[in-house]
């Protein structure tokens, strides 16, 4: 894997010919006959579907509901490659994950590459049967698409765009200004170990085992809850900031306090070690599959029961309450009762994670 | 200018601490405090609805119509700034051209930023500015958006992706495999002026009159074609490979032959001095405000009429016809009538020309 994500990093890109058997060259995102050969031999062979076999400069989209949902996300993560993931399968579930939490089920998705010249052919193919086997999960269709190829030094090998167009199931969840006094604090699964994965993956940390990110799609379990009349009042992805940068939102939000209890909230034994041994806190850590929800009291053994039912959110725990305003937007009870401040995530403790 | 873009082009990024009063931070893309600073400041200062306002996960869209258009760009142009446009009128025009092209009435866009860590605010500020500006002339509405920051030497400055969501005007132009022998082709303006201009501005030429990209929308002439009644077979706006990618890729999905005269295309004087000086030709340029269109005879007085009207087309004018299938899919009848093959491009005349 190291060499896949760091053949780049040479004085220079070898001299390529125009067309090289091995690596991507710049005439391939020029729109000519070469951007069409990859576009036919590298897209439509994976992906192809009524809507994007146009190849138009849009696809058309029929909707039987009234109201859609609308979301993108840019994918920069370094390496390309890690233990749980990769950059495509984080670009379709991050965008189809950003769409179920929104309420709706994910139905459309644009990708749009920028490649930077001198990537080898192998790791665009491995990147592509990884999108096209996280669409399949997700069910959604990729329709529409755009292929950048910029010269050797202008990008780090491979940054991906997703936007995505699903389905509002009403009532989609009202969102964190609707939360009240005495919600329960939900979150679906143990936390940080997208951050953590990345971080070792990063820093070759010789962890054994070595934390796998939570990369997966959330659709399934959230269509179920919505399904079932258990929608929460909000639901978020804790990805970038984790799930304190979900509860600082909601608490600034709703002008409530959200207080949550250190020792139920999940933590892989692996993640929990490398941040005791790095004095870095779980709850900054960015996930990638894993969301925080924030519902009425009286649903939370039936929401509980039905995410406990899916593979992806079987872990899912109570971690806390949401409270009137006390003196800090968010409050962790540390070890016997003690109430500690959680800050707001706020430096740069790992760029590049998503 | 060209301090502006080539800022960057020194030995190393200066150490920067974390908030730089000048230059944006790694801080800025990792989802927490600062990055909903810049978010507040910076974005939702300039384009608040109600839609963006939310900061959820996606957002949500309420279409009058069933069928709606789905499009996607990655806009990598460098110089940043260049005679006639800068990277974010083109990330706006780009995205809604390809709707408008597509039968759409541009609604919604969704704006995807990745920022290289160094990149002067001032730099940031003038493209937000720009994309204000462009939006407002298309009539979008920016509703979801992403901001990454990757650290120095990651990226080259600041690449865009916008998507961009359309309501079909029904019948939407049928495409390319609807042309029929003797339908009329027609550019809506002269040709080549966006890749002229970044060319020159790349290799700082020093023409007088330097020539100004074409960038702009097309939402307007081709929304009242379309109310008209006078909907095109097919409309593309003529981008990266210019004016001969389309007439190729028309050529091959119908599998008839595009003629086209050479006396009768628009070309400003200083695009096709360029051009003569360098032996390079302006149907292979790219153009960001230009189109071409395949119409029924019976459409063409009217057609023409109705787009002369309109600042962005009112050089519009007739260029050629489909005919039959002939030995080659584009032929330019040049000079005193010899017939030429067009070839297809191919090659890298000018990378990250958007």
């Amino acid at each position: 894997m190291s060499d896949i994500n760091q053949q780049n990093d040479g004085p220079g890109c070898p001299i390529l010919s125009e067309v090289d058997g091995e690596r991507i060259t710049l005439a391939y995102g020029e729109g000519g006959r070469l951007s069409r050969q990859l576009i036919g031999e590298r897209i439509l062979t994976r992906f192809a579907n009524d809507q994007l076999n146009e190849l138009g400069d849009a696809a058309l989209l029929t909707s039987n509901t009234r109201r859609l949902a609308f979301s993108t996300d840019g994918y920069t993560v370094t390496p390309l490659f890690f233990p749980g993931g990769d950059i495509g399968k984080l670009a379709v579930f991050g965008t189809t994950n950003d769409l179920a939490v929104s309420g709706a089920i994910p139905r459309w998705l644009s990708l749009s590459l920028i490649i930077e010249e001198g990537l080898p052919w192998s790791v665009l193919d491995r990147v592509l049967d990884s999108i096209q086997h996280a669409s399949a999960i997700a069910n959604a269709t990729i329709v529409t698409g755009d292929t950048k190829v910029v010269p050797y030094g202008a990008a780090d090998k491979l940054f991906i765009t997703t936007s995505g167009v699903g389905e509002v199931l009403e009532p989609a969840p009202p969102g964190a200004r609707s939360l009240q006094p005495d919600d329960v604090l939900i979150v679906s699964g143990p936390i940080g170990s997208h951050g953590a994965a990345i971080l070792c993956a990063r820093e070759k940390f010789d962890f054994d085992p070595l934390p796998a990110s939570d990369c997966a799609s959330l659709s399934q379990p959230l269509i179920s809850l919505y399904s079932a009349g258990l929608t929460p009042r909000a639901v978020r992805d804790a990805t970038r900031g984790g799930v304190a940068a979900v509860l600082h939102e909601w608490a600034d939000a709703s002008g409530l306090t959200c207080v949550i209890n250190e020792s139920a909230i999940p933590v892989a034994d692996c993640v929990r070690g490398i941040c005791e041994l790095l004095g870095l806190d779980p709850l900054h850590f960015a996930n990638e599959g894993t969301f925080v929800l924030s519902t009425r009291p009286e649903l939370v053994e039936s929401t509980l029961d039905l995410l406990r039912e899916h593979r992806a959110t079987h872990q899912a725990a109570v971690i806390g309450w949401v409270k009137p305003r006390r003196n800090s937007p968010v409050l962790v009870v540390r070890g016997i009762g003690r109430e500690v401040v959680l800050d707001e995530p706020s430096g740069a403790p790992l760029p590049r994670i998503c």
